[in-house]
């Protein structure tokens, strides 16, 4: 357990850090299954997705590309589904890479969805996603965004702050003109425990399903997590402060809304299940608590999201069957131990379904040795594409993609084509020693938080993204224009 | 001299480091005139940017909203036109912010205008600049961009690559069927000095000016300086290696193009001119060597952007005034030691023009006391449009502008609504503790690298920016819809 050292000072992306290059791999031509898409394979020495041409594929849709290979994305939702069972939910996290055609996979796979904003939220309504299915997240939801959610009937909405809940009440049981003691600020009686009889004055079938969003000082990382007494973030109630104990009693006094559970989410590419036992015991601790003061045990316990991916040989992700057996065994042993019911434990997971099937495919613009210490090979993208770099240090692999080569190593650094030195796809990486100009590269799992948190830095227009399966490949999104850019300029 | 501390494993932008919060300021209410526009101002306790109420410009254009100063901005271009003098050329960086209406301004008031993308230059051109006061940058320029540059006729070319000599070769006397000896890759008689006669096979009227990027091995950011034997990174030519040497001896071999100078740029947000001296004096050892080995004298000496901007009362930028005279008395010093004559001295703003000018105005949204370890104040943007303090650290100034408040100061720290426990606006900072939803705050000098670095992270669109001027406003850029981003999903 210990927390990842930041530095204290003022950062700049442009400086760079101290060199601990990786040892160059056996074989550069290599496509390591755990990292690369299921359908990535060399054919003739041309790496292939899907089973088409990574040469073909730039040549119809240009570069940068991501490609995502479609098969690999919806195995990824039915192992999760398969892995949680029936009785869990498994709500895919839009967040990672958000657009109409996979939201449409999710659902056809039995997914839910999570979106946290009403823009993500239009394009699952947009994708036809049932409403239902969707839980609506958001540490700053406008109210404009509460009145959508609860008009278009998303199944679950996580609250997050007394002021969200305020709205909430609001929004679902509106004051009546000359009607005293119920309306605003749920001043109604009591009463919508789990299960409990429809209420409220806003005419709709149903309450909207609502989960507490609790901070439980767990946080994890990778292989670490930290569990302090605190948790000093943005997000949710904390369970210190007794915050999380008076959230649950405010929603209990919403008439127009139910209280479904609590929600946990402990942090971003965790390895193993120590963090969620960590936490799942202190919800769990408030699951009794509730029990004790209003009489009701939680129908469900949501985790969140958070599994990692092998970006590099160096990460193992564990199996989400191993994983899945692995909550539940924890929320199972704890409810035993506190002698509560077991609630439905549901899941978010974003990165883990989005990230590890989708490549980006660049050509190379400038091969460039600085002084004997690296090889700098400059793209057609960069941050604007791929800003976890630069803004995490993350760390990716890449491969010469349009042929093979059996050239020696040699150690290079992918820069984009931003006007800014921090501007690094692969800080190392070892390429062939013949690499030239117009020579495709590939960068394995790019699927989250890479096209989602896209820019146009520098007025470079962002790239296209193909879905591909089977031989055949369709967009899913088309690759921006200046015109389109220039839309939005005033003149 | 010494290099800030980056760490060295991974980093999560969603850890947050140790905390060494401010004191707060004597006066919450207080506008530092460093900080703030120069025509901010509180009426009735009211912010006030260009004569106008901010609570106004939220409701007629919407939240979150950058407000750009048209005076500021307009007065710092003559500031550095007049301090750099007539010989001088000053170049707006517009990757700081790049929009037609700004680089309408920027003409106007008589600088030039520097691109790094073809994007960029689209813009340049579309607003009406003339093309010989564009530059054109770029460590990777596509093929494309250089065609369309060499057809615009932009005044100057910094050439950044040995491929890049090449393509230009190319593209400026391309290889005549049957001519042997003359063409491609400039086998053609040198001669193409400096102010030498026009020559190239593509029938210009004029050949293009080509100034040559040099990495000196200076490294400059903020009050700091490292100046090593070699510079690690992906732009320009190593001194160091001899590629700066070489790249001169295949640019005067190339006819088609004319070798203007030399390019030096040492990093961002620097406070004071000695890294500026430490790289001159190594840029004019290669003119010295480039006047033994061709017998000319460069004519041009760019030595970039990168002065700094005040984000906090601790930064203190010195006047443009006293930056130019220094640069002047370091090149004259430096050319007079080297027995060569003065070349024109140019530069490079960015940030120092379009930064200070600027505010973002943002509606709170959640004010939560975690743990009484700070106030968490939601606002309704994020890093989606100020990325720069989750990437670089950056650090910001904010007030409660909608009112003025005589309430204690309470520590904050400003978050955004994206679903990211790093998505922070202002990490530190002091509000009225009497703050509340719907109180509008203001964050200074976000105008260079905010809207320019924006996304579309958890599908949240860009907000506008408006020019104000003498109590009007106008549009620069309106804000995106999410009917806009769904433009690009092909369903």
């Amino acid at each position: 357990m210990s927390r990842v050292a930041h530095p204290a000072g003022p950062r700049h992306a442009d400086v760079l850090p101290a060199e601990h290059p990786p040892s160059p791999p056996e074989d550069l031509n290599a496509l390591h299954p755990v990292i690369w898409p299921q359908s990535a394979r060399r054919s003739d020495g041309v790496l292939t997705v899907g089973g088409l041409d990574v040469r073909d594929l730039a040549a119809e849709f240009g570069t940068p590309l991501f490609v995502c290979d479609e098969d690999d994305f919806r195995q990824r939702c039915r192992s999760y589904r398969e892995a949680f069972g029936a009785q869990a939910g498994v709500f895919y996290a839009a967040k990672a890479f958000c657009c109409r055609g996979v939201l449409r996979w999710v659902t056809e796979e039995g997914l839910g969805v999570d979106v946290c904003t009403g823009g993500e939220l239009e394009v699952a309504l947009r994708a036809g996603v049932p409403p239902e299915m969707i839980t609506l997240h958001g540490s700053n939801k406008l109210e404009s965004e509460l009145a959508r959610a609860l008009d278009a009937g998303v199944g679950h909405i996580v609250v997050d702050s007394f002021e969200e809940i305020a709205r909430l009440a609001y929004l679902t049981d509106p004051p009546v003109p000359g009607r005293n003691g119920a309306g605003k600020n749920g001043n109604g009686a009591g009463g919508n425990a789990a299960g409990g009889p429809a209420a409220g004055g806003n005419g709709r079938a149903s309450r909207p399903r609502v989960l507490v969003r609790v901070t439980t000082g767990v946080e994890a990382h990778t292989h670490e997590f930290v569990a302090t007494a605190h948790d000093d973030q943005k997000f949710g109630f904390s369970l210190s402060s007794g915050a999380a104990d008076e959230a649950v009693r405010r929603v209990l006094a919403c008439p127009g809304v139910e209280l479904a559970g609590l929600h946990s989410h402990i942090g971003s590419q965790i390895f193993d299940t120590d963090g969620f036992e960590a936490a799942a015991r202190r919800v769990l601790g408030l699951a009794v608590r509730i029990r004790d003061e209003h009489g009701i045990m939680i129908s469900e316990l949501n985790l969140g999201g958070g599994l990692g991916i092998a970006y590099t040989p160096d990460d193992d992700p564990a199996d989400v069957k191993v994983i899945a057996q692995n909550l539940h065994e924890i929320v199972r042993g704890q409810c035993a131990a506190a002698g509560v019911a077991m609630p439905r434990l549901t899941v978010e997971p974003g990165r883990a379904i989005a990230g590890p099937g989708t490549v980006t495919l660049y050509e190379v613009g400038t091969v460039k040795d600085v002084d004997g210490l690296r090889t700098y090979v400059s793209v057609d993208g960069g941050m604007s594409d791929n800003i976890r770099t630069a803004l995490y240090d993350a760390e990716y692999t890449c491969v010469l993609a349009s042929r093979e080569s059996a050239a020696a190593p040699m150690l290079s650094r992918i820069v984009g084509r931003h006007c800014e030195s921090g501007d690094i796809v692969v800080r190392d990486s070892y390429l062939p020693s013949d690499l030239v100009p117009g020579d495709l590269i590939a960068v394995a799992a790019t699927g989250a938080y890479c096209r989602s948190m896209a820019s146009n830095y520098n007025h470079v227009t962002r790239p296209a993204v193909v879905a591909v399966r089977d031989g055949g490949a369709r967009l899913l999104l088309r690759r921006e224009t200046i015109d389109d850019l220039l839309q939005l300029d005033a003149g």
